[in-house]
């Protein structure tokens, strides 16, 4: 993706009410209201990402007993799905619901807000932003843009992806065509195969045709949703590369500072409502699916990657995420902070999650 | 503990302002402020608990533009830490910020919805709440106490706690005197461990003291700051019997009923928001006390169970749990409900968390 200058067929004129209504006293602010156009990379009503962008725009109407109602648009229907943050921050869109790697030609500092492989679990990823400095850094990336972030949730550990042919050595992943996003589809290029991004509700129709061999897109419940499963038999669990995306809501950031105190920590809290919300939703319905997938879909044959290809990927990701960190230098500092608390979590997850999941798997396992 | 049937030491009047006056029009609603009493089970300030009891009430307070004010009292400052329930139903407080397991004197099925051994993780709990029928069953337990629950997060993973003895073998636990909460002190009971559940502001001058042998707290974060590390030198991590403890808000239900619908969503929302925030808080200050921990305190000795004990903590827990669900039809419903989400999510994590989180040891741990 390349950084584009103008807005194409979508004009910056448009909101109805202005925020500006909204600085007003309190009786008069009990009757205005005010309406946000929210774009987003999704599909309409896509389980999981759709559906939770529409979550958010409800939190926010409900809360503020409708003096600020969110209308959402679903991906192309006002702008293009990859055109989200411009629209934003022309402000033809007050706010969209997205996730940021989808930026990256903006700044490669976006990479660390959405996932790094090998990097930071949902929870973790959560504790950085709200917690660790993450959320610093993310205004910061973002102030050129005009725009202002807010954390929207996790889709949690992420599925490595749908082949039509099963990959044992690193070998057989030379030549392979693949739908791969973020930073996993550099290390996939490094590794021989030709990588595409195509947007999400185009992934089924290229694995369908053969314009890809493999397509990722997120776990069980989305990937069944979007049939996936009738277009490659060969399911690869985890992900290598997405150990716990992060969704994000951003506002544009005069029509944020324009709220009064109230509706400001309304948008603000909505979005940590949605970060809740989502992680649960992906959550039950990946558990869910994942446990009649196989009654189901008698056809998908579950794999792993083999240890020579987790450390090859493994090799190529910490030369990916250092040349990444060498562009500049805020970018620097962004990774600088992710990878040192990825280091710390992973030491202490050895300890707790990890443990207490193996004891689980001892005490309760089939 | 046993059911109260009144409340010692403390009225049942007491709130300045009438929920009532909130069912008048937006124009006066936007003038009228009602201030609601919220009691903990956390010594003043607590880390972790105490902190994310006052952001709830700061996140209503914020978002209600004052209109509804939360006012936190610490354990023991109106009621005891213990009759927090007794207090929101009799209306001594109107909301209460703890956890159900401290609760099962008055039904048994609360204990799933804090933590069973070998359990439900934290995001696994909120996706069983939020997603897989657990809110409608907890409503169900609560109503008969006129309370209404709202999940408030967790605080991750705990620690198996502090013992100033090696446990090597099922013999080292006889005889032990231990503070440990919820099932996992019944379970530590059959294994012939003599069991007392002192409030969290005891823990460490009872250790301390010698009143104990070994007590859990919650995690690296809170059990420093509660100085336990001064008691005992062997630090037995994971908890076997609190896999991702959960935390709630408690409102009494006339005073949630009465509330306009944009303040019942703001109360609903805010705790959705602390949910995020808490689990966050813990894993962020888990993860740096833990990394900082074996310099700043080099006489804390590291271990985990034994595979013995922990085969016989999960025989003993299968037993217990279904021993439990026999007590009445309703926690029947609640454990079958539990029990069945737990195999699935053992299955799915198999596949998923535990798989990414070995995959990120292999590549970038030691």
């Amino acid at each position: 993706m390349k950084r584009r200058d103008f807005l194409t067929g979508a004009a910056a004129a448009g909101t109805a009410t202005g925020a500006a209504t909204l600085a007003a006293p309190a009786v008069a602010r009990a009757k205005a209201a005010t309406e946000w156009k929210m774009v987003t990379t999704w599909p309409k009503n896509a389980p999981g990402v759709g559906v939770n962008a529409q979550r958010f725009a409800d939190f926010v109407t409900e809360m503020s007993g409708g003096r600020l109602t969110i209308r959402l648009f679903a991906a192309g229907e006002l702008v293009p799905p990859f055109e989200c943050l411009d629209a934003v921050q022309a402000d033809t869109a007050q706010v969209a619901h997205s996730t940021p790697y989808y930026w990256v030609g903006k700044s490669p500092a976006l990479n660390y807000f959405t996932t790094v492989p090998f990097g930071l679990m949902a929870t973790e990823l959560s504790a950085w932003i709200h917690f660790g400095g993450g959320q610093a850094l993310w205004e910061e990336v973002y102030a050129p843009f005009n725009v202002v972030p807010f954390y929207a949730g996790s889709s949690g550990v992420q599925s490595g992806g749908w082949f039509n042919t099963e990959i044992n050595s690193l070998d057989d992943l030379k030549g392979l065509k693949m739908r791969i996003a973020g930073m996993g589809g550099e290390v996939m290029r490094r590794l021989g195969v030709a990588v595409v991004l195509t947007p999400p509700g185009e992934i089924q129709p290229s694995l369908m045709s053969g314009a890809v061999d493999a397509a990722e897109w997120v776990g069980p419940w989305l990937d069944i949703a979007f049939g996936l499963q009738k277009a490659a038999k060969y399911y690869y669990v985890p992900a290598f590369h997405e150990p716990g995306p992060g969704l994000e809501v951003i506002v544009n950031k005069e029509r944020f500072q324009a709220l009064p105190d109230d509706l400001k920590a309304i948008v603000r809290l909505a979005a940590r409502a949605t970060c809740e919300t989502t992680l649960a939703d992906f959550t039950f319905h990946n558990i869910q699916v994942f446990s009649e997938m196989r009654d189901t879909f008698p056809d998908i044959e579950l794999r792993t990657f083999p240890e020579e290809v987790i450390r090859a990927m493994g090799e190529k990701t910490l030369e990916v995420i250092e040349e990444i960190a060498a562009e500049d230098a805020l970018t620097r500092r962004v990774h600088d902070a992710f990878v040192a608390f990825n280091r710390k979590a992973e030491a202490y997850q050895a300890s707790f999650d990890l443990a207490t999941l193996r004891m689980r798997q001892m005490v309760m396992g089939g």
